[in-house]
């Protein structure tokens, strides 16, 4: 045990709990809801890089966390995965995430990054049999190093394109070894900083063979988790390719990956893309290919991405009214990629930012369950479409052409008449669940 | 004739004109740009509805202009006809665009709409037969009227879906009968306000349908015009389904679609989806879709659609270069989708407004065109991906797996190092172009 | 008794009401919360423009409402003002608003408009006194008819500047008349569309002009509510004059008005300027001009004012929690300048809008007032600050000079330790109240 | 000399150089520009943090520049004042600008850096003496250390206050003992991250007095130079308390200082507060607080402060015309608070930036000052407030109350009439300008 957590026992469902306690008043793992345990429902993740490996840097000024396993060596890369397990302890969250970058020193050469990286993954791999935490998906960081400023695998320098395809590999093997349920690809730099100097479609279609590569690799090695990619509209780059949901989707048809690949969604990055979290959790399932979520808010305020911890239980509820609504997580889950402000420079701060995040996704998962077993919201959208069960309706959709509908419409009889879409009598209808 | 430009001639190319003379200082419609008449690059056109219907209104108040054209007869709509065509012929502009609902009153019945629009299309055909205007497109304004308020191919209700498809059938026969050159789709109330009461899969299927049914009918009728979708992320619902250029790809691809349709991309609405105006076009390029442009802006402070006329040059030189590295227009043009500020109501605002948007566009044309010729950003674009021509770098694009490429890196020599992207440097090249 | 609210009983508050009746789960005007009645801390009004008058319209799109009060006649006036007393009474709302052309139409010349006004004033006058309901504000339509399109007070024509002064003087008249508590000033198109024809200085001059005739007007007849301005940064103008709290009070210092007139502050108008609502809630209260809310949110997707009933209770909270830390309302109270969605046909929808909204609100203040009661955040925020009790860090408030300052620092001794910002702690804080 | 631009000449103005020369093809430093030499009308700085002390790190990355100088100890930063006056050299800037961190190394103690600092200005001094390069202005870095993570003048523990005034204290001596003409206040972190732990009200109180002392020690060491305020509306702080021009007026006026402090204004910061540069400028000068500007855009896409060089004319020709009609710089001038982008790794780059942005300027101007000489806009806007001069119209402004105007208006005669605002005709002549 290393003192860093000093003080802090493991934190209890306990809804009673004094004010001043850490405590779960509403997260109560083996809770059944809708037929599941809340935990096996929720399946939450603790993210290595911004609880373990971030300063508490921003574009004005560096440090100010002061973190005992700060530094580049395998001795203090085992002392912070020391103090992760410790906090997933704590915490009780069955999963995490990391980066390569996250859990190893950087080498002088590929070869030395690889050792290092090799040796701390038996490390944490031990450290996960002792203590049952699981890995809910690795990722490779393509995007912190400066060999990565012009992108990864859509470099205009090949030997980037190469190091970013090695990496990947060896990060697919560790989470492979690891028993990790997913594998993700965020595109850190994948986009451009200016058109000027960028040729959109090479680069595309370097991204589109890049991610064939991985998925190949993924059968060769009988890899079962999910490949996800993660999107987001801007920052660090001015356009990142990937988007949005739509714009991933169109990435995935162009190379016929849609049914490999599924998708990895952010709330902060579905707000930065102009929509809103259900929205890109909608649409994702519409097109099939719903996978995970990052459950981190951004400020609707602040034009970047701040990666904040959940707290508007409305927001959260509709957000897993969709997840349910897709049937609920596979081998996805609940990751928090939020960090503190970096103002929160104690590590009851860590602690007490996860458990407020979960007992406001178990708020939100209940509020959604229940919605979704009262039905009010299904049966009204049902209604609402229900003009299309009749006969002549269906036949616009499978064989009419567009004269004989014509035809049908200048003939006279139809004239449709607007009907209420009741949006405030449904927002009241949620408002009682959350 | 009528009076409404009374004292206002013909607008000439007169680079020396005193300042307040209405004369081109750039637009000569007969100069030789890049091998081809300056008009048939550029191929303007006026929008019938902001320029003839709109009343100026806005959320906040009503009517500004006062036109003796206003109202709903078909006298009047005749009238407005006769002006319309007088602003052509002053501008020298080559083509103009209508919705079936600028041209022609709104009837008590489908077959008096559709009685009033056959006869205003005939004394139409008439006017551009005397005075060579031709038509860049015809759409159908499936949004203005109550009936719509849900939407239109993505209507609950299918009688909405039924009366939308026989507009679109008509507007297509008119534009075909006009001679028009393309016919656009844009998503007006395609989209929704809440997904509380949306069902996006369906609505989806539904808008795949109906635009699988436009391109059949068009083969039907041996209309050889282009069909073009019109790109916009949100207003007047919160969120449209053609939200950009990846996101109509995306859609496309799905419904099979993507070499029926291409693109018509507004400078406004690409600032809208938080994309620049040559993004969208580099975008559509780059997936072989580019089709048309809308030439209006987007204030950059307001967050809505303001669709004013253009007034950068620097801004419009890029646009037209991705116009023109895409082979310039084939079908389409260079469509005015821009309205007057509600304050300028005189007769000469409405001309000088076109005026001037012409000859913006003329400096940036020249600018592009004299960039391509020079040569400078290709070329820097090509040295910038040059590694990519190595035989090993190729392979990596073509028959490497994860793991082969893994071992190259691994066993040492592979080591990139970043190069400069010379952001600012070929920012500065293109500022002495424009 | 019109029949337009036929079948609709008044609203009761009812915790346990079937899901599907219209009732109060939460707002109990009679239950005492800190001391005072929930009505009496609330103080709800209804916004006459929208719930009346808005005929569902946007900028691609007319009427969709059809209310058969609609038309410009003293008749359908009268019967708007029946149904409106109606819905008064359904809700058990105490308090309503108005501008004058919200309730009588526009006569062909002032002195017709005036006429008009004075009669349904009248009216109106009577059904108050009949029914209870009183007169929260009334505030003048300055910017529908095309006479505004340039500004009011702002106007480059000096002949708008003495219209608006005319209308504003019979507008406070009829409000003093009715007993209303405050009077409100929204900027509608004080501001411009573009710099270019604009001279900033001047029109600054002539609003500091005209509210200062507004506050010796109110003086002069002995109204003794308060006057408010309401701050909005676009829509409809381009830039409005009246920005945020904090530029209004720029202005009122500079016209020596900041203790003659206080803010009403709408959610939505806060979020357009790039703040919170509670922001601008604490910003009022620490300058000493906090009077009244608009409490109607804004669609953080949209950038334009979508003025929608408040649903969300962890925002609605914090709004209330700055409002009862500011004492409560005095003049002031909770005015809904919302409006139901275009799609939102029925007059069950308008009732059910309220409904809705009244209740969120209640939830709101229930917990701004537990959160006050219970002392957490305010004694979180103590302890912060508490260095400052010391008596050397008083001088450096009161007495000290630079130089005296940093001799003491340079000296040694002075060494500030960051210490944590707890954000986490505190939204947990919250988020149990919530 | 260094190495560091080694091979590349000082820049001369060269209009006919072959396109791959670094030279100005419109900076011409002699050239007299109405009455003045455009040297000393545009006062150009570097800016010595983003040229060199700026890593090139983001979010998502660390240092991509590696510079010689980079490290903590006096001979580096020696070495870098030595670069700094060689590019000063090279682009014959006559100004700079800088933080004290910007120059010295850090010490353990704040004694340790104000030895640092001495003697490192001293170093300056004598290469300004040398050379001729002018300090535009000195200001303190209160942002990047940890120990400002909750503020300077605002931060709860006093302690930073004492360190803040002591630190700004040496930080004006050094700006006079080297003639700086300025001294700025950019507001690092002068803001909060959430309200929750905030005390609006008493932190502002904080910065009132901060202020009043930096002015009261300016007077008591007779520095002759500016005090400005630099405004900007968010990051690093999610609300920045120097929201934007108006906000600042209101501050300095609630602590009667609108006298003794002038704004700095950044095109950047304008457009992050929802304006155009333009808009802050005339509103600066309406208030009469106008002092200097920081010429770098911000990206129109991207919600963070990108601080990039200019590069768009007409954009710059509307800054440098309000900055003329605002009597031109008199301390003030035109620094470029701008930063490479972070793959511009080349000595080249930042030659090139800078003479890129010099160039685009000097156009600005040059525009500036012929639409100034040629007076349409000014001819234009004193027509349209023309009606202003008539004598009853007067009376409205000065003596006229609110019922004797109502009084007019109803007694007829009265009737304004709307008159084109001519926008589209104002930005073509605009246009001819740029
Ligand atoms: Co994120
Ligand atoms: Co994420
Ligand atoms: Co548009
Ligand atoms: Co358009
Ligand atoms: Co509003
Ligand atoms: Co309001
Ligand atoms: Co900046
Ligand atoms: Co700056």
């Amino acid at each position: 045990m290393t003192d860093f957590f000093a003080g802090i026992s493991p934190v209890k469902y306990a809804p009673d709990a004094p004010a001043e306690d850490l405590a779960f008043r509403h997260y109560n793992a083996d809770e059944m809801i809708a037929g599941k345990r809340m935990e096996d429902h929720l399946r939450f993740a603790v993210a290595w890089w911004h609880s373990f490996a971030w300063p508490g840097g921003d574009p004005f000024g560096g440090q100010t966390f002061e973190r005992p396993w700060f530094g580049d060596t395998m001795e203090l890369a085992r002392l912070k995965a020391d103090v992760a397990f410790e906090m997933f302890a704590i915490l009780g969250q069955p999963y995490y995430c990391w980066h390569d970058a996250d859990v190893r020193p950087e080498g002088a050469t590929f070869a030395e990054s690889k050792r290092n990286f090799e040796e701390i993954i038996d490390y944490i791999g031990e450290k996960m049999e002792g203590q049952g935490t699981k890995l809910l998906w690795g990722t490779a960081n393509l995007f912190s190093h400066r060999r990565f400023m012009a992108g990864a695998a859509t470099n205009p320098d090949p030997e980037v394109f190469a190091w970013s395809a090695a990496t990947v590999k060896n990060c697919i093997d560790a989470t492979h070894k690891l028993g990790g349920e997913n594998y993700v690809l965020w595109g850190g730099r994948e986009g451009y900083e200016t058109l000027l100097n960028t040729d959109l479609k090479r680069e595309r279609a370097q991204a589109g063979r890049f991610l064939q590569m991985v998925v190949d690799y993924k059968h060769k090695i009988g890899f079962k988790g999910a490949i996800l990619i993660e999107p987001k509209p801007q920052e660090p780059t001015k356009h990142q390719y990937d988007y949005d949901v739509a714009t991933v989707y169109s990435f995935l048809k162009e190379f016929g990956l849609e049914t490999e690949v599924q998708m990895n969604i952010e709330q902060g990055h579905a707000i930065l893309a102009g929509h809103s979290f259900e929205h890109e959790l909608a649409m994702a399932a519409a097109l099939g290919i719903f996978g995970s979520i990052d459950m981190n808010r951004n400020d609707y305020q602040s034009g970047w991405d701040t990666d904040q911890f959940p707290n508007n239980v409305p927001e959260v509820a509709l957000a897993y009214y969709e997840v349910l609504k897709a049937g609920g997580f596979t081998t996805g889950g609940t990751n928090f990629d939020a960090k503190l402000r970096r103002q929160s420079l104690d590590p009851k701060d860590l602690i007490a930012a996860h458990v407020g995040a979960m007992d406001i996704c178990a708020r939100g998962l209940k509020a959604a369950a229940a919605m979704l077993e009262d039905g009010g919201l299904e049966a009204a959208r049902a209604a609402r479409y229900a003009g299309w069960d009749d006969a002549t309706a269906q036949t616009w959709l499978t064989s009419a052409s567009l004269d004989q509908i014509e035809a049908q419409v200048a003939g006279g009889g139809i004239d449709p008449q607007p009907r209420s879409g009741q949006q405030e009598i449904l927002e009241n209808y949620v408002s009682r669940f959350v």
